[in-house]
């Protein structure tokens, strides 16, 4: 045992242990560890699986991310899985009786990774699938995590507690905010290449009588060339639009 | 069809329309209205559910969500389901040829926020579960959604997909800071009267001869179709293309 836990803890790395109190069916812990697996968080740690382990329909369900569960160390009991733990979060919808400070998915993963780089070994506690954490089990946190979920209904199950979880941690990492990455990378069109393109308009719009009344015609101009610049035109586009220009008033 | 977009609009409130395309089994629609739920969004929409509607396995899975199926908008093709929409995000993990703006959920919610705080009607597309959306179904989106995750394992299923989405609209809260506030202020077109203008230019392009050679037609008409979506026109300018096209195509 001790040495499983020391073997998980170098392994830690950057990502907090997820700890599975007791879980039922092992269909849900296989679907825990692919949850986690989408969002890099690849230690696991199993308390008492009541079917016993390995599990074949915990496997079976994890295909592609069944190496977490390769790596997952399994403990008699809490104290005995969280024994190297430096800081814990317990995942319960209801309230407690408790005192313990209560944390969303955001703030609580927002503190475990400045306490992991800094060192630390963090763990969140996820109950049974049917009654949850038992106030002996939250005992051994040092702080609650509570999904904010709508009043009126909750039926969020453990591998979605989870998703949920690895996803506040992951997202909280990543450098990078929501950016455009497709039209970073677009070929976008050239300042000379749009005004062309409104000189091309502007020519056949002339010859169509497009631009009447004449009083009105800077305006409408404006509100053309705005619209060009403010679309973002890709080099594609332009080509496009010269195209459908020239074929639209060619006279046959 | 019309009465029930009608029906819906005036319900919807203040979250985004979930709409999901195609979707194959009904357990999955009923733990995607789970999902929802958990968050207080309560607006779903159907485009041709596989084993049509209802489905007696989509609301045994709902249970306590299962209003959320009874007051769903079911559709016979995605542009019916988003005839009133004024901006459509389209979910989909794989990269694009088209030319879209991609976002994390999280930008992605706060953007939605703050437009449906300014009355805009604002959609999210899913795709069917295993082979997700399609170009053409992309095309009618005015930004891609991407969930950031693990680059070596991606195993989320519909329902944790739009589970993610959810969490993050409600996790944002009404005073979310609002990039592209200025879309929010605009008049933007609906998705009919930019759908229309698609058909307009195509007809004008069509009797034009601008499709050619034939077998290239569809390509070419999907390019187009995501032009205009990728702009997000305003209603304004939606009818300067209008004229512009009767204008140009005019014999004299």
């Amino acid at each position: 045992m001790g040495s499983t836990i020391r073997e998980l803890s170098t392994e830690q790395g950057s990502s907090p242990f997820v700890v599975l109190v007791r879980p039922q069916m092992g269909e849900n812990i296989g679907a825990a560890a692919r949850a986690m697996l989408n969002f890099g968080l690849e230690h696991m740690r199993l308390v008492a699986p009541r079917d016993g382990w390995p599990n074949s329909s915990a496997t079976a369900l994890a295909s592609g991310a069944s190496g977490v569960l390769d790596h997952a160390g399994v403990f008699p009991d809490l104290g005995a899985a969280l024994a190297d733990c430096d800081y814990v979060y317990a995942t319960t919808a209801r309230s407690r009786d408790l005192v313990k400070p209560v944390l969303t998915p955001e703030t609580a993963m927002a503190e475990a990774r400045a306490m992991i780089a800094s060192g630390k070994k963090v763990a969140v506690l996820f109950g049974p699938e049917r009654a949850g954490l038992e106030n002996d089990d939250v005992s051994h946190a040092n702080a609650i995590i509570t999904v904010p979920v709508n009043a009126e209904f909750y039926s969020l199950n453990l591998a979605q507690c989870v998703l949920l979880t690895a996803y506040e941690f992951a997202r909280l990492g990543s450098d990078a905010p929501g950016m455009r990455l497709e039209l970073a990378g677009a070929d976008m069109a050239t300042g000379i290449e749009v005004q062309k393109l409104g000189d091309h308009f502007e020519e056949k719009l002339e010859a169509a009588g497009f631009f009447h009344p004449p009083d009105k015609a800077p305006v409408m101009k404006l509100f053309l060339r705005n619209m060009y610049t403010r679309w973002s035109l890709t080099r594609g586009e332009v080509q496009a639009l010269h195209g459908i220009l020239r074929k639209l008033v060619r006279r046959d």
